[in-house]
């Protein structure tokens, strides 16, 4: 069993992280920080958890955390992370950052969108946590940057289309929704209950900061700038993205094009599905596991390609993807720990 | 009091007529017929509305339901309405039909979507019931086509912009999502709890067939042909719909010019609530009320329009705003029996 | 149209008073506070309520309220409603109050269960405001303290039966269940949507406030004291309460007989309804209505009554009541403003 | 891997065994049976079980089920599994039957609650399959009859505290709610999302068929016949039953001595889960899992024990424990295939 660490345990993401240590073979949780509970049992806090763990919040200590572990995961929110990757790093374990501090690679643009960087000597470090499109450098990487929820949603769709040329880097538009988990666990009056059931509704519209994430790596895919038209919404649901992308088909490409080229870039992936011809995605397939759906349809009108990519936001979209990570920064099979599948209903 | 009459209780569109008639100040129904339910009391197949009618259900019999009422709904299918409606109309009583048969003007369109007409000689006469449109014609109309849901969604916010030429009728994209309740009452496997709850997913992409129905009249609004690119979604929840909708902006308009123009076609319209910057629709808001919320945000990066439309789709998107004609053929005030305001939670 | 004020319309209970004010043929809000939200539109916090009110939020003035209004309703929590009370009833106002600052008649009860009371000289006073058993009082009132939601459901359906002598007072049972809407609108972890949904539990187990004010009442009712096994549990839902109640029954008294004596007490009342044999109560059948809806069964192996009782917590089990007392007090017809049923679905 | 089939897959109890399976380190489906869905691929049909089986639907044959496996899993509805249990262990494999029709060992009482027996001959060596209570004989049984959902949950709860006599075998009140998943998956107008969500209600409060089932348990737990009152009731989400069980103390018995039996009973139990003082369960802590979450309080005021057991329907309470009789009928460890811990949220 190889040890491993979590800063951070307070949090749907920190919480869904100890579900899939708890049931990873060959991973071991030795500390799991959180200022919130910090000294309270793990089992405690999470009744769902009980007899996976023995463990109690510790302190956010960086140089503690890495000091038990192989390899520690960053569940605390952005600017947090960023001031204690160095420690971690330099106390010898590897890194796998869920927040945004190490996403963009581009420090001013971070900046825009964030704060002022604190660690900007590792961002050329970095590694963009998408297995699927960067697994050797994940494989020899100390420093992984896993990828924002709705944009693994959107680039698992479009990166094969853009390399191939398939569709056209103009006029992108992503039109996603998710369920309000992707917004935290944080005692805030706009994710009560009351506010989230049986409504449906936009937000963010004037620019959501996993915008410049799509779009650098959009654009290196489609090897010239992307701009996209990114619009999320909040679900009345726990889990599940679901995203609806509309683009142009370049030359005449078709449904089967699609699907032929994300067979050929998917075919041999444990976690992307293809859907066949009939098929389309439903995040209620995918809940709590490390999957993405993928389909396409061509409006028979307008000749605009649809296409759709459903993910569990907290799995494939965060927890999911950093194990994922993990798996191959420590030399073990991908999948360990990764193969549940979805509950019906 | 004005008696009225209803063809298919059976229903969500029925039991929303029979509810909204129940609380209608100058509104008594007088009978109600269902194939399903036929003789049993009303209140005890909808217990919501006990108390509030003293009626049993009725076969479904034109000429019946016709002599004892002044106006009749016809909330039963399409083919069933078309069926029906000459034989009320015949018999002296007024129509509001919720079904599409009236609808489409061109009769090759109706049959191409739907099937064989078989009253192809009220296509003509039949006005398209969207008040803040047609309110003149439909106070002197003896049948009005009642609009889809997804329809009055989009078209409450694309036809002033369009007739002010403020966006280009080129590339409009309407991403829709809509509550359950919408596809109907019926006892189908895609409909249980089981498979809508904490689930989101696409439906009918190929196209839908509100399609030619939104087409009609984006491009009467627009002077030209318009080709919608229209993608309807199914949302864990049982009422409400939110049309994201993308377009063009014309001319370099932005927000304000799209809120002034919506300010000017909705300034004294009842129904329509423009909301301000800042604010934008949610469906929870407008729910069981028979209103629509609009709102706009130009996309910072790409210059799209990104266009916002909620609305109750058992209420402004079919029986509510069925009364609401029903209200201007029969001369009484527009919002009687329609003031009722969204719960909070 | 009277003037009526609120104190404090920042939680769920203020904005549904709100909500039936707006749609009252007689009453209009003259003023509302919220400390939350103090110099904020009513209708930037609440989008719902847009165009149905023109108010902003004031400071929490009782003397302010008191003066533009002829009664004040309090939705505060308790403690402040008593500070608020003798001020604003000295300003000559009445006062409906939805705290539990004045439901329980013994001073000592009241602060073994809560805190010292501040104003004790209005106990006596107050009159319990359940119009179905106090409503010539309430007529008469100055000062009137509105039941808690729980409390009502259980009232309404065993305080005839305890009268009449139809159930014993002994081992008494009520296993009760509440939408989330009843714990407030706070900004709080046990409330989020990821903590409530698609979840079911019980809490307040070892006794909660409601508890002595159902032994008030049904000890009154009995004639002798009451005690009474309560649970609450907490459901997966907005708004609704069911109550299933658990009492033996004395004399053999059968269905037939408890239904008999629903019917002998509710008959005419507007908001009760005794539901024929082979039909149970729904919540969703009164969401957002102010009714109470009952059954009973026998059991057929143990002999036992299971007493059903609906409502919905902001209504009937709140504000509702609250604007019924008002009605009550004003001299305004008891049904006024209240008519509306429940949404299907 | 040790071959194993199913009956009837096209339920929530079949796909629920599907995934177990599917993620069963020493179990392989071989064989899958539906009238519903014959000829299917197992995956078009349950998009969540994709590239986890490699399985088309077969018809409903006994033999070639039994063929192809060493256990049978039934999970038809009763009067089909007795129909089908002679062939299967006649081919020589075992079965577990999900049904109720060899639950009950007296076979007028079935036929009392259910139907005509077709196979009494099998009742007496049928062993009852809650493996907390008859793991050995279980280990050598051939035939298993899985018990009820709402069943499992009151007596995992009581049997021990009724051996040990701290519970008065009179009286019993089990006061139960359970998501709708526990209803099948039928295309039926009552489990329609708009009847199901937002509501709360009880049904089969005049006899459900569980309660000869828990009586007949309880009974022999006691050594006296046992009268339980039971009611059922149906909650607004998918997965999840949640007992509150009203009981008398014996001897002055308080909460620590009901917690002190269930560790006796249960503390080398892998899957029953004592809570500690202060902590009650919460359906959604055990959603997915094959746990049973216990706790107890005592009334202050009427001294009666408040009992609580949460479990999931579809898998401890059904389908994760057929899963659990199959390890022991197979001699694999008890907890193969049944480790994962419920997600959050």
């Amino acid at each position: 069993m190889i040890p491993v660490a979590i800063m951070g345990g307070s949090g749907y993401t920190g919480v869904e992280l100890m579900r899939l240590i708890a049931g990873h073979p060959q991973l071991q949780l030795t500390a799991v920080s959180s200022s919130q509970y910090e000294g309270q049992a793990v089992e405690a806090v999470f009744g769902a958890l009980e007899g996976g763990l023995n463990l109690s919040f510790t302190p956010h200590d960086p140089a503690a955390l890495a000091g038990s572990a192989r390899l520690a995961f960053l569940a605390v929110p952005h600017k947090a992370a960023m001031a204690a990757a160095p420690a971690i790093l330099a106390a010898g374990a590897k890194v796998v950052d869920l927040s945004a501090d190490f996403r963009l690679r581009d420090r001013a643009v971070y900046e825009k969108w964030y704060a002022p960087h604190s660690a900007p000597e590792l961002l050329a470090e970095a590694v963009y946590g998408l297995p699927e499109f960067y697994r050797e450098q994940i494989k020899a990487a100390r420093l992984v940057a896993n990828p924002g929820c709705y944009v693994t949603s959107v680039l698992v769709a479009l990166v094969p289309l853009l390399r191939a040329g398939l569709i056209s880097p103009q006029g992108l538009i992503a039109d996603s929704a998710s369920g309000v988990s992707g917004a935290g666990r944080g005692a805030k009056l706009n994710l009560l209950h009351g506010e989230v059931h049986e409504n449906f509704r936009p937000y963010s519209v004037d620019g959501h900061r996993h915008t410049p994430e799509m779009e650098q790596e959009l654009s290196l895919a489609a090897g010239q700038e992307v701009r996209l038209t990114f619009t999320p919404h909040l679900l009345p649901m726990d889990r599940g993205i679901l995203s609806t992308i509309y683009a142009q088909a370049v030359g005449g490409s078709d449904e089967q094009a699609v699907r032929d080229c994300w067979q050929r870039a998917y075919g041999a992936e444990p976690f992307v599905r293809v859907l066949a011809k009939g098929r389309l995605p439903e995040t209620k397939q995918v809940r709590g596991s490390n999957r993405v759906q993928l389909a396409v349809a061509r409006d028979p009108r307008s000749g605009v390609l649809k296409i759709f990519s459903a993910l569990d936001n907290l799995t494939k979209g965060a927890s999911g993807q950093a194990v994922q990570n993990a798996n191959l920064m420590l030399g073990l099979p991908e999948t360990a720990g990764l193969t549940e599948l979805a509950l019906t209903p």
